[in-house]
């Protein structure tokens, strides 16, 4: 059972998300949401497929939203309906997967 | 470029997949949505990767949101700001995907 983060791991661990990475916190709940927008709708799936494999081996799913090349992203964790440890190690996976395309 | 559906157009073609396939009007824009829960992330998924080749080979692509093992899809045309034959067209492909998972 995933908990939520703890004030120091905040700190420590989701802070760099929303300084620069380009991730910022959802307004009336504790999930962090990003949009990746990519040259083609065929690079935006691809990413959506890499994503989703990653995903599925860590049993810990985005919430996501794609539109032809736009991708936005909602993160947070079902068992703490909260943000957990499991939404900064999918992050970093997300962020890998549209390094590629990017 | 597509052209909206004309009133016999929508009668004929678009009706039909409102009165008993399950999808519905989407208030505010010309629009339809519908909504498919699957029982797994990974059936979701592999709809969602076939609906995205075919709609990569038509060219026209949904709006779609997925959580889990829900995909809420939305049609609508860009070029002409609403429904067209493309979202029939591609309406007929997203059952025939759909039908392979439910």
């Amino acid at each position: 059972m995933a908990a939520r983060l703890s004030d120091d791991e905040r700190a420590q661990k989701l802070q760099p998300l929303l300084d620069g990475a380009g991730w910022a916190l959802v307004g009336g709940r504790d999930a962090i949401q990003k949009s990746f927008v990519f040259d083609s709708f065929t690079s935006a799936f691809a990413f959506m497929a890499i994503v989703a494999l990653h995903a599925e081996k860590m049993d810990h799913h985005p919430e996501w939203f794609n539109v032809y090349n736009r991708v936005d992203v909602t993160l947070s964790t079902h068992d703490c309906q909260g943000l957990s440890g499991r939404d900064v190690a999918l992050a970093a996976h997300i962020e890998q997967a549209a390094a590629k395309f990017l």
